[in-house]
């Protein structure tokens, strides 16, 4: 069924919120002369319709009651921007389910239930739109499924997390430890009260799950990703980094290679002239490897009001295009996995190169022993960094391997943790040093 | 008319001919997942069809006839590769009129008759696709079009010449001339035999003006870009310019505001942090601050054949799906300006700072006088650098400004270029230096 205009409700008038309803209302002219027809934001939703908001609304928009958006048969397309799982979930299905399209920034809820979501929708022929749900303004799943269309994949990785990058970027130019760059990130609103979903991971980790589905045609494998924060990274690995001609960044890592595909989300070390190395702040940066194209790279901000709400409006614009032109499901959503089979691989079959920090008692043989256990499991030292002399006396001992199998390297670092010569147990950093 | 399969004829064999054949039958069961129905390529034109090409076709599929695919009423979409503006304009009107669609890489086409080209398509209902014909493998027309699609756009700016950009780092890195730098490029192949398009700066023009009029919704101004090549650019200046912490591009800019727009492509100074400056070799990257997303850059390949033939790939599909769907017109093209009677800023209003080398002869009161001249018009001096002294003989004497009208600039600089102490022509950079 055709239509001439599009009508829109959101649900969730948070930041995100505000920000795509600023957008429908003040652009309302340009976007109209964009798309070749209105958009109307009918209703907003929000349990806290009190708060004052520097937005002027329509009278009448505003309701606490989201069913007045889901049950309202004139809307067309529900933004879904309350975020976490409850009730998100249920608004989303009872949308689909009520026959309108759905636009949502959640990643926690895509990466988690996203494949029973997307099942709905296609089955009620539904679409939904979730740009705004990976890295923010930067149009990463439009790139991927559109742009990308005549491409296999190699290599997705990216800084998918502003908060960690934001700290990582701190801890790096004022060489203060991770706590005091987190009470910093705090302050400026970077970091929320409770920053768990960002500085272990697990935010990047949704994002990636999302990412790797689209990219590589797989089920959303949110519970398999490997992941590991930001939260022991001390700025004297940083130092070392940077002597050693590298950074580190908290990235999200995808790879596609002999039918496998590998998923995690660790810090890790990235050559200095690497362009990705080179986003700090805030800023997010998808990399991308694919045969065709060749390498690629997507710059801009992961978060905040109007970056995010700038990728909601691009899926609000296709959407209705599609319902205005009666071409709704043109471009084939995820939940269709071309190859439902495809074999995660297990954590300790991934090969890196590796960066190892020892507090080792500097006393002579103290090297050549832990080179011999390196040795003896497959892992071959490309250099090392000893620079304190401290007789008898524990200093850092730095090195950085060639490619070696993370099995392998589990198994001799429990060696070596366990040596006299060594105390404490060793700091690893993965390395990722591809041609950019 | 909805279509359950769509066909595709290619004129022009050449590099990126030969990509898009290959995408499309190497991919053939990949693309038939991802687009939910067949792709099927018909034909290829070539005046040569005897020449050897690392393909396999299908028989029969290679005809020297390109009437043979415009013609052909099995064909759906046309894909024109051949480059210059004729036959290439015969050869798309043609097919429009035969009711084809049409994908182009051809920016030189574009840049110059685009206006009247789009204005034929659309009377025609026909899509006319150039994801290809600015920076190769870079989905930038998309992204403009349909992920910034809720912005207003303030700055664009861009590497969009892979071959000056090859000639400026292997300038920066190997202290070669220009001359050296280029006939290295030529070798390689990555520059032609005659490149003027390429070294002074035509090529990028022709791409600004298609992203300028996609970004600012004005029709397309090629001949209204003030454009200055790369030939005259010195090992002495990329010198320079690294001591003052910046490094040399050819950058492709336009920028809007007051109600008018600045098109422009000259070499330029940028600090050496900014992301941008760090694209080197043949890569390309475009650079979008916006209202809504905020600052955000795109990064890859922008020539070669399966690049630039990927990005041919994603017109072919977006066209194919608004075929099948029945939404042919789905999103307005290029030629449809928002504001017609935008104002071009002339050449000599144009703001910015800049960067000037003199041969001043070293003898007491030249810069003082020098400083005077650029006083009495209105251009304050950031900072000078005089390194060698050679009493009585000319030396470098090089200048950084704060902004300063264009208008002012070349006032100025025709008073000190008459002075006596002062030997041949001052060398003039512009610098760009805004936040990114």
């Amino acid at each position: 069924m055709k239509k001439s205009q599009v009508t829109v409700g959101i649900i969730g008038f948070g930041t995100v919120g505000t920000g795509v309803a600023r957008i429908l209302l003040e652009k309302k002219d340009e976007l109209k002369r964009r798309l070749g027809f209105p958009l109307v934001l009918s209703k907003i939703a929000d349990i806290d319709i009190k708060k004052k908001r520097d937005i002027k609304l329509p009278k009448g928009i505003l309701t606490n009651n989201a069913n007045e958006i889901l049950d309202d048969p004139e809307i067309d397309i529900v933004v879904e921007l309350i975020g976490g799982v409850h009730p998100a979930k249920d608004f989303i299905i009872k949308a689909i389910k009520n026959g309108k399209h759905v636009v949502t920034a959640n990643k926690a809820l895509l990466a988690t239930e996203g494949s029973n979501i997307f099942a709905i929708a296609k089955k009620n022929k539904i679409e939904l739109g979730f740009e705004a749900s990976v890295a923010g303004g930067i149009p990463i799943i439009k790139v991927v499924r559109e742009a990308l269309v005549g491409n296999r994949i190699k290599t997705v990785y990216g800084i998918i997390n502003g908060t960690s990058n934001y700290i990582l970027t701190k801890m790096t130019e004022e060489k203060v430890e991770f706590s005091q760059a987190l009470k910093e990130a705090q302050a400026l609103g970077y970091a929320e009260a409770d920053p768990t979903f960002d500085v272990e991971g697990i935010d990047s980790a949704h994002k990636l799950a999302i990412l790797a589905s689209l990219s590589f045609g797989i089920p959303i494998s949110f519970s398999k990703i490997y992941t590991e924060g930001i939260t022991k990274i001390t700025p004297l690995d940083i130092d070392f980094a940077s002597e050693l001609g590298y950074k580190i960044k908290l990235l999200a890592i995808a790879k596609q290679g002999n039918g496998e595909v590998e998923l995690r989300v660790h810090p890790t070390m990235l050559p200095k002239e690497y362009l990705i190395s080179n986003v700090d702040r805030v800023f997010n940066a998808v990399y991308i490897d694919a045969d065709a194209v060749g390498a690629s790279l997507y710059y801009g901000r992961g978060a905040g009001e109007m970056p995010t709400a700038s990728a909601v409006m691009s899926d609000i614009a296709d959407i209705a295009r599609n319902i205005t032109t009666g071409s709704v499901g043109r471009i084939q959503g995820i939940g269709m996995p071309e190859k439902p089979n495809v074999r995660i691989k297990h954590t300790d079959d991934i090969v890196s190169r590796y960066y190892f920090r020892f507090w080792a008692i500097d006393k002579p043989g103290v090297l050549s022993k832990i080179a011999g256990i390196l040795g003896a499991h497959n892992i071959s030292i490309e250099s090392v960094i000893q620079k304190v002399r401290k007789k008898e006396k524990a200093v850092p001992l730095v090195m950085m391997t060639h490619e070696a199998r993370e099995r392998d390297v589990r198994a001799a670092l429990k060696k070596i943790d366990k040596l006299p010569l060594v105390s404490g147990k060793a700091t690893v950093i993965r390395v990722e040093a591809r041609e950019e």
